[in-house]
Parts: C-alpha cells; sequence; structure tokens
C-alpha cells in the first residue's frame, strides 16, 4: 500500500500530519508513505507549484493524501505558476475525470447549517462532478478584438466519451443509495449541455435501475437549499459542479469536516487509484497556530481506504471515531469549540 | 408612457393582468397599453416565440411589461423556436445587457426562508448580472470530434467595453446602498474571468467611493448562504448571474414576491428603456386556476415607474400597498396562504 502525502500549503501540514497519524494508528501491514511537494511551498522550492517528481511520486503509489494549497505570497504570480496550478495539473495529468463531494449533516450538528434544521436534517447528497473536461481545460486565451479591445474567452465542451464515463461513476454511486439521480445541465442555453443531456439518457438506457431526472443549474441550486431531500446522487461538469459542491458543503454548514476524493478508471492491484483531500482550504490566516480541524482530512483517509483499497472495515472504523469524537463534544474552532489540531487528532485515535 | 405587454405563458396572463389594473389605478395620465404575443403561445399563434410583431412593438414602447414563458407542449421543439429563446432574443435586441435582481427578506417574512431567521434577517442584496454576452450569445454548436464522436461546445468571451459598462450600472446602483460592489469571477480557471477583473478593478479606479472585492463564484455560492450580510451588490457575469440571482431568490424563500428588471442604456423621453418581470416563471401546472401570486409581477410594475419613467411616488405607493397587504395576512399559496389571483390584486388595489 503505497500512499502519496502531499500536505501543500497553509493548515496543510498540520492537518495532514494528524491524518497520517490516525492511518499509522490502524497498524495496517505494509503501508509505505512517500511526501511531495505541491503547491505555493513547491513553487518556492522548486519553482513550479506541481514539480515532476511530486508527479512521479503521485503515479507511482496506489492513492494520494492531499492536503491544501493556496497562498497569498503567490497571487502575483504569472496563472501558471499559480498554487490553483498544482490542483489542475494533477486532476489531468493523474487522469482524475471525478469528483465525489458527499454532503451530509451530520447527527447533532445540525444547528451549524445556515438551513432551518428540519431542512438541514434532509440534506444527504453527493456530488459528482467531471473533473478534467468542460471549460476548465478547454482552449483559452486574451486577444484584441476587432474594436482593438482585450477580450478574454475559454472554450466550453463535453464529448460523449466524456460525459459517458463520468455518467457510469454517478450510476455506480447511485446504488450504494437508493438510486436517484439528478443531471444537472444548462442544456435550455448551451450545445455542451445538450450533448451533456442526451449522453447522460442515453448512458441510463442500459441502467434501468437509476432514477434519472434532469434540473437547469440554476433551479438545481435553488433546490439544493430548499428542498434537499429529493436527491440523492447529483451528477454535473466541471464548472457547474464546482459551484453546486461547494454550495452543498456550506449548506452543511461544517466544512472542517467534510472529506472529497477524486478518482478515474486506473485500477491498482489494491483497488481503483485515486486522491483524498479535504475541501477545506489552506486556510492561510490560521495557518501554523494548531487551530485546524483535521477531521475533513481524517475522514479522507476514510473515504481513500474504502475507494482505493478495499478497507471498508478500517473505513468504517475512522468515520466511527470521528464521529464518537463529536459526539462526545470534541470540537473545534470552526464548530464553535476550543479543540486544537493535534487534540483533534488524539481524540480520534483513541477512539479508534 | 407607452408599455408593452407581453404577458407570455402559464400563469403569466393572470399576474400580467392584475398588475396591470394596479398601474391603472394609479391614474397616471397618458398611459397607453399595446398587447404582444410571446414564448410558447406566440409559436402556435405565429410559429415563433417572439414575432418580428412583437419584437416591433417592445422597441416602440418606453418599457415592456414581461409575465412568463415555458410552455411543456413546446419542450420537442427545436432549440430555435423554444419558449426560451424568445428570453434571449429580447435581451438581445432590445440591447438589455443589465440585469437587477433585488433579494431582500420582507419583514415578517423570515420564516418563509430556507435560511435560519437569524441569517435570513440580513439579506437584503442587488445581483446585478450581464446579460447579452458571456457563453451564453458566444459561438456555438454541435461537431463530430477526431474521435468521430458528437461534442457539444460553446464560446465563453467577455470584452473590455462588456465588461465596463456592466460595471458602471453595478457602481450606480451601489450608490443608492452602502456603495460595497463584490465582484464574482472564476480567474484562477477563466481567461475570460481574468479579463473580467481587470477590467472590473480599472472601470472602479473612476470611483473611489465605491469599495470593491472580488470572490470566486464557488466561494461567492457559499457565500451568500452562510454570511448574506457581507454584501450589498453583487456583479457577475450571464452564466455565474443565473445561478446566484436565483440562488438568492431561493434564500430569500419567496419567488412569488421577487421581481426584476433588465435594463441598457437606450433613453425614452420618460427615462431608461427596461424591462421587468417577475422572477417565478410559467408554472404551468397552477396556470388558469387562479392560484398565482400577482406580487412579483406589481412589484415589477413599481421597478418600472421608478427606472423608467422616474415615478418614484407611484412606485413607493406600490411598494407601500404590497407591504401593507402582506401585513395584513393577504398570503397566496406560495405562502402559504388561501387568497388568489384576482382578490390579491384587488387587495393591493385597495391599500394603494
Ligand atoms: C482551485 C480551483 C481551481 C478548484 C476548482 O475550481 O476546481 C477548486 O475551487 C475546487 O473546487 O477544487
Ligand atoms: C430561460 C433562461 C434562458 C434564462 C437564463 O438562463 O437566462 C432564465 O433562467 C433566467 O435566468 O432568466
Amino acid at each position: 500500500m503505497r500512499i502519496a502525502v502531499l500536505p501543500g500549503d497553509g493548515i496543510g501540514p498540520e492537518v495532514t500530519r494528524e491524518a497520517v497519524l490516525v492511518l499509522e494508528a490502524l497498524g495496517l501491514p505494509g503501508l509505505t508513505l512517500f511526501d511531495g511537494d505541491v503547491g505555493g511551498i513547491a513553487y518556492k522550492r522548486h519553482g513550479h507549484p506541481l514539480p515532476e517528481e511530486t508527479l512521479t511520486i503521485a503515479k507511482a503509489c496506489d492513492a494520494v493524501l492531499f492536503g491544501a494549497v493556496g497562498d497569498p505570497d503567490c497571487d502575483k504570480l504569472d496563472r501558471h505558476l499559480r498554487p490553483e496550478q498544482a490542483v489542475l495539473g494533477l486532476r489531468k495529468e493523474l487522469g482524475l475525470f471525478a469528483n465525489l463531494r458527499p454532503a451530509k449533516v451530520f447527527a447533532g450538528l445540525e444547528h451549524l447549517s445556515p438551513l432551518k434544521p428540519e431542512i438541514a436534517r434532509d440534506l444527504d447528497l453527493l456530488i459528482v462532478r467531471e473533473l478534467t473536461g468542460d471549460v476548465y481545460f478547454g482552449k483559452k486565451g486574451i486577444r484584441q478584438n476587432e474594436s482593438d479591445e482585450r477580450e478574454g474567452w475559454d472554450m466550453m465542451s463535453y464529448s460523449e466519451s466524456e460525459v459517458r464515463r463520468i455518467a457510469r461513476v454517478a450510476f455506480r454511486s447511485a446504488r450504494l443509495g437508493d438510486c436517484r439521480v439528478c443531471s444537472a445541465d444548462k442544456a435550455n442555453v448551451l450545445e455542451t449541455s445538450q450533448v451533456w443531456r442526451d449522453t447522460v439518457i442515453d448512458a441510463a438506457s442500459a441502467h434501468p435501475d437509476i432514477d434519472l431526472t434532469h434540473m437547469y443549474v440554476d433551479n438545481a441550486a435553488m433546490q439544493i437549499i430548499t428542498n434537499p431531500a429529493q436527491f440523492g446522487v447529483i451528477l454535473t461538469g466541471n464548472l457547474f459542479g464546482d459551484i453546486l459542491s461547494d454550495l452543498a458543503s456550506a449548506a452543511v454548514g461544517s466544512i472542517g469536516l467534510l472529506p472529497s476524493a477524486s478518482v478515474g478508471d486506473r485500477k491498482t492491484e489494491h483497488g481503483l487509484f485515486g486522491l483524498y483531500e479535504p475541501i477545506h482550504g489552506s486556510a492561510p490566516d490560521i495557518a501554523g497556530q494548531g487551530k485546524a480541524n483535521p477531521m475533513a482530512t481524517i475522514l479522507s483517509v476514510a473515504m481513500m481506504l474504502r475507494n482505493s483499497f478495499g478497507k471498508e472495515a478500517e473505513a468504517a472504523r475512522i468515520e466511527h471515531a470521528v464521529e464518537t469524537a463529536l459526539a462526545d463534544g470534541i470540537r473545534g474552532g470552526d464548530l464553535g469549540g476550543t479543540h486544537g489540531c493535534e487534540a483533534i487528532g488524539a481524540a480520534v485515535r483513541e477512539r479508534l
């Protein structure tokens, strides 16, 4: 079991450290960890946010544990040197075309949601976001137009095969629940969405157990906050998925608790290769102060064990330990509590 | 004062009728109304959702009162014949590049918001959405790609002049409040957004009274539901504005009460030419049953009087009448009440 650990910037190193300690506490045989630099720290050390050696390490492993990137010092750099480019580069280079973002309110933490408790209670959905296509990776540039002024442009597109493979991930994920998939697009305006919708419908025809519906993305944003109970899996493209998955996370109200997985179709000897990361960012304002909540990263390790190593029992042990710690009142500052990063990590380990 | 009235489909005609009765009840001299067909009804009568004669009427008027379009009968039509195309066509043909969407929780109606009351209470923002550019109006199509599969594509772009004119609308609107403007973009990924951001910054440099900030659109979606008090005006492009403005409306919790204005820079002898419409759609499921809430359309008339005719006093009379009706317990089914469309219209007129 080879795992690349890429802590990154800001609070990335401290939350990753606790997550690794939890992983090690499980005492799994044959576990080897490899460290790599990514983001602003990688730029400072190697001149690039995603150095070649980091990519080599990641590719040689069975899974990647990623902290966070983003460093105010790098804000003024050329776009291709900014920390975010490491995120995009990893997704593309590792073929991670599917992002899985569960958004579920933990029992007893309904009060942290910005939504009314009676709505928050029902929030338990999974966003399956396409991650290597769309306007993110199309041709783009800035040109002087006919009126001799600057014009920025980005090409949005999706091909049938790109849509079909992410649709299959959504169907597979929906089977772990009650088989509901809602595809969010803007087919009333975009041709990209028209191909998206046609292809999703076509892909679903081979899966009669899947209950497929379609919604325009503007309406989906409204429905996520007014009636989340209607959703099982939300399947959507890269750009809409960026917005909807963050919206759903904010609706949960505790982004310090939310993990994520990015996978493709590369199989290793243990399972599916994947990259796992907390959805919170690098939070430079509290970095290095021991105040960050490592629970999202710890839960990302659970997702890793389940998806990339087929270790369901160990994944459940971690999740149970986090839930017990929460039930016992262990709370980071983000949840209105006073426990620091190390204390939370230790509390989870004690409860494994 | 020439006003084109385009009731459209579904509940459009019934809500528009009540709004026109309210307008007429003000007894303004020199008011002339012209009717036109738009949407599915126009397709059925004239073979096109936006017939030439409707466009001619709209152009000859000082303002347009628009109901709603959308008709399930038309769902299978070719894209260019679908009701939504009338909306896009009107915006483009009439040069309506700025959409103004206030999202404010009415006093006493906090409980209708899906947000907790302590958050909902602070929701009072205006979304200024660019309406005639972006990926909505770029070149688009479906092609066979190198692998001989269908690929949908849409060109996203913004030029400096397009951004500058909408930024000015945002600054002007912000001055009616406390001068805060937050521009939402995705400048960490899109070149379109990079030009957007550079141009907004440049445009603001001539307006030192404006307090300008920038936010990525994914974060903006999170902030709207977790901390709306931080926003005055949110300035954004066509696609992101579509999502954020519907999100903000849903956060208010009473879309049957929310008006909107779309304006450009065409001046008439009375003021700025504009199109005014409720943000709710055609709601085919309740059409023709007298159940629709006309308040959003009535409030759209108020926005029209203020923006296109400089009639602040009359606009305020209408708004006050609606607020009083709400305070007196007049509630449409959408607000959990039992008052029908005509009864609500009458109640507002009585309170003018
Ligand atoms: C950092 C940025 C490029 C990235 C994205 O937009 O995909 C982030 O917002 C995310 O959602 O992981
Ligand atoms: C009908 C549709 C084309 C339109 C849009 O996306 O602009 C609608 O959603 C709106 O926001 O007015």
